[in-house]
């Protein structure tokens, strides 16, 4: 059971720090923040929308400097703020870069042998914390679920969207996501080292721009990165690939001038992401 | 001259981290932020307001987790974010506690021998950063300032807008502010500390109860603290010695059901604080 770590009142809601021993994550002690909006009671249940943080973020990053909970609040949206890898895990390796391994699970299921036992993020995300969520009796409507992110939480959100065979969520958005990781340092780099078929076994699981071009039905899609963003500079981020992509598939992909891959960047357009979702989540 | 560390631009304005040597620091290196809001230019001024943290933050706290920018971006509004205290002055014994030394300069003027070199924050945030930024050549209207803060940043927001011989600012406001800190620990242990006549030498220069007793004309505060605040039931803040010092002197102290004393607190009513300056700067 999920024990309550913490609890702050923001925007008239509950910020509560929970953590838990995670099966997808090995056994693990897993954390996650929650906000409860006031409009959520015993009889009442709320949507959910879920947010994934960066490389070397925390449950803690975008709950602190995200700007989420003033729209959420008056939008009656609860935000489940996952971790972005297991803690501890002991894998040889895993602590060496800041780019993969601890903080860096890019929100996947790993198949080399050494991570596969823990580094289960995509299992983590879709399918555990709801549970988990919903046997500590929160009240949250799991009917009505869209997910968001930034950077390496941004392909997370554009890739569970995309891949669910279930349509778990509404709708997505992302702040400077990595839109085509089989074509970056990033995504090559994580794919390699925790997929045993590298990165021809992420092709169709795991790039956002190789699941946009096998979609079908229409998309719900909001993505906004900056022009100064220096990942955006170096090609980490490709978002030009996605849009090619996407072409017809309802993406709205906006190029914001002069800003940068920081959380100041994702808090000036935070209310805009809270509000696309709630177009869908608030019916 | 101040020396531009890093830019990101955030809700249209731009958020720059300068570093320079402060002389009212004893020479050494010091950090701030200032927010320009869009409506700067070579052409228009903006007002200034002044941002003052609390025990253990930075430059970044503010700028971070505040949930300022919204709101001073839509009226105008630059805000100036000042470090906390000196850092690496080596004074034995500054690095010993949390609540005292690097991190906790309190916004005086140290007079104890081996704190007077270094620990003259009151001198830095009132005099010095407003004579960087105007050398820096940036658009600030200094006749139009007003200061607010967090529990110590609020004693000093306080204490330096009712200690104003010059009023030099307009108005202030604080989150879960140290109103009385002659008769709390931290503030005893910081007088005391810092100052060669300790509480005494504090009690007509650096105790907001006692200079709001002995203030005449009118004033512009605003405070809000939480009842759920733990430092609050300590009795570090003591609201209502404050309050009752202040009886019919314009001061709207406003107690927060169930609010702690983090940022997620300040957070939710940062919009109102910064509503509440820009009544007394906007004109």
């Amino acid at each position: 059971m999920a024990e309550l770590v913490s609890s702050n009142k923001v925007f008239g809601g509950d910020l509560r720090k929970y953590k838990f021993k995670s099966a997808a994550l090995g056994g693990l002690s897993a954390n996650f923040n929650l906000f409860l909006p006031s409009q959520a009671s015993t009889t009442t249940k709320v949507p959910l929308l879920t947010y994934l943080a960066g490389l070397t973020c925390t449950e803690d990053n975008g709950a602190q400097k995200g700007g989420f909970f003033e729209a959420a609040a008056a939008k009656g949206l609860a935000i489940l703020f996952p971790d972005t890898s297991p803690r501890g895990a002991g894998v040889p390796g895993e602590d060496d870069d800041w780019d993969f391994g601890t903080g860096a699970g890019f929100y996947l299921n790993a198949t080399a042998p050494s991570y596969a036992p823990y580094y289960n993020m995509q299992t983590h995300v879709t399918l555990e914390l709801p549970q988990i969520i919903e046997a500590a009796g929160l009240p949250i409507d799991f009917t009505r679920q869209s997910i968001f992110g930034h950077s390496m939480g941004g392909h997370g959100a554009l890739t569970l969207y995309l891949a669910s065979t279930t349509k778990q969520y509404r709708s997505a958005s992302a702040f400077a996501p990595i839109c085509n990781p089989m074509k970056c340092q990033w995504g090559q780099k994580a794919f390699t080292g925790y997929l045993q078929g590298g990165i021809e076994e992420a092709k169709t699981l795991y790039d956002a721009t190789e699941l946009i071009k096998r979609r079908n039905e229409p998309v719900n899609i909001l993505i906004d990165y900056g022009t100064s963003d220096n990942f955006y500079k170096q090609g980490q981020l490709l978002p030009e690939n996605f849009v090619a992509a996407a072409e017809g598939k309802n993406v709205s992909m906006r190029a914001q001038e002069g800003y940068d891959h920081s959380y100041y960047f994702i808090s000036t357009f935070a209310p805009e992401h809270i509000h696309f979702h709630a177009k869908f989540l608030c019916d």
